[in-house]
């Protein structure tokens, strides 16, 4: 896994985040953006509705004190290279993509002048999130689509490249509402990276460097692949199959931590890289959460 | 986990077989019972319609060959001691549970003659099969409802004794299809078993002795919480978010086994006992499944 030593402070939001009541994710994009203070972009590329959402997370953000907000709306590859777009990015504490479809993402702003700003502005300090489609692009590779409420075959899942700005890992979203790990788990199987991240509905992981925080009211879950033991994945045909064994799960819900480059939860007495095999679940010694 | 060394024979589904085209799974339940000379009863407990749901499986073991297939439709607990009910499984080479509401067939049936006959003849060879809510009531501890598509919380599966065919394991049924890991979770991190298995639509595990092999459409996700490294199960409110760090993970498709005692996927040469962490799925040593 390639994970790059910056500053980058990420939002991944798994889609139909709490926009009526504590907004306790988007609160904390706000707040890790500077606050009342912050200057934030919201970017409505992945959707049709750009009017319509750009507006409804203005008005979320201004609800939370936030004044200085603004709504960028791509619609061609060349209106990204527009120096008045590339001026509100630059002068942006925080920058902020809506659902809709992550292939429209991808398609206007791979390369352009407005990709390159933002992961320089990301390296200087510039939190960038995103819910639904805009969590989903933030890998370098990306679920474009694929089947739900399936066991894991190839076929099931379709990958592009993605924004990068988190990448190494495969991130998807809706999670337990769609029932996607089938899909998930096919999709770290086919690609080079061993961690795949399933973020609940109202839920997120928020990157700070290297670690990761969980946010809101599910939970997310992540599977491991580094030590599978046996896969079939070299001799099924498309629409066959998959088998894997040995892949590691956790569940972690609101407050829990894990590290990407250890792929370990984080604890603060690192109970969590003891091994303690054929230990019953009621029978571990427990350990508060950070 | 507790496990007799006993000749059990068990087909256990995960609903929605296949009944018009080949019958891959209902086949395999009747060449285990003896093929064209299998005399089969066929168990409506679990149906409100008895009598509709009972014809279609009579139809379908006739049309595969077998003249010996008998309904029979225990309503009362008084009924599982009639003696002619008793002969019947007394004679039979196969018995199959129907789909159903799982509650009925342990409320009808635990602890009756009919209950005690049917693990005398197990330990004795004769199969047992069931689909959906008869592959719920297998374990000691079954499933009697829960939510799909959630993460895990304490609250979202209620468990009760089952028909103990199969001791020390949890099970649940349309499993990928109604996104269903969340409750499985929920349901084996708070038993004090380590095996969890989710069966798919059209897919079932052939138990023999201690060993299972996946057989269908589908897959089986294999659950194996003996090794965890941390839960906040003992500490949190009923609504609220489990974690479970740490669990192990199979997805298994037809074809493929595994061995309930040692809770490891069965290779030829044991590939799947070796320790090969940090390898690549991609770069790993491919072993065809027996």
């Amino acid at each position: 896994m390639v994970v790059s030593d910056t500053n980058r402070q990420l939002v991944i939001i798994g889609g139909a985040e709490d926009k009526q009541g504590d907004c306790t994710i988007l609160r904390e994009f706000v707040r890790r953006s500077g606050g009342i203070n912050a200057r934030i972009v919201v970017m409505t590329v992945a959707t049709e509705l750009p009017r319509e959402v750009g507006e409804d997370y203005m008005r979320i953000f201004e609800r939370l004190g936030v004044e200085d907000v603004r709504i960028v709306d791509t619609v061609e590859r060349e209106d990204a290279n527009t120096s008045t777009y590339l001026e509100a990015i630059d002068k942006a504490t925080g920058v902020f993509f809506t659902g809709g479809n992550q292939a429209r993402i991808t398609s206007v702003l791979r390369e352009t002048e407005l990709d390159r700003l933002l992961h320089k502005r990301l390296a200087e300090g510039l939190v960038i999130g995103g819910t639904s489609a805009g969590a989903a692009m933030m890998p370098d590779m990306m679920i474009v689509e694929g089947d739900s409420e399936t066991n894991p075959r190839i076929e099931i899942v379709e990958m592009e490249p993605g924004m990068a700005f988190l990448p190494g890992v495969v991130i998807d979203q809706h999670f337990a509402q769609r029932g996607r790990i089938g899909r998930l788990l096919s999709a770290v199987a086919q690609q080079p990276v061993n961690l795949g991240f399933g973020i609940d509905e109202n839920t997120a992981i928020v990157v700070t460097n290297n670690q990761i925080e969980v946010v809101g009211e599910g939970a997310i879950t992540v599977l491991d692949v580094s030590g599978i033991t046996h896969t079939n994945l070299g001799q099924i045909l498309k629409d066959e199959d998959l088998a894997l064994c040995g892949v590691k799960l956790h569940i972690l819900p609101h407050g829990y931590r894990f590290d990407l480059a250890s792929r370990q939860p984080i604890f603060e007495n690192n109970v969590s890289t003891t091994n303690q095999t054929d230990a019953q679940a009621q029978d571990m010694p427990l350990v508060e959460s950070a």
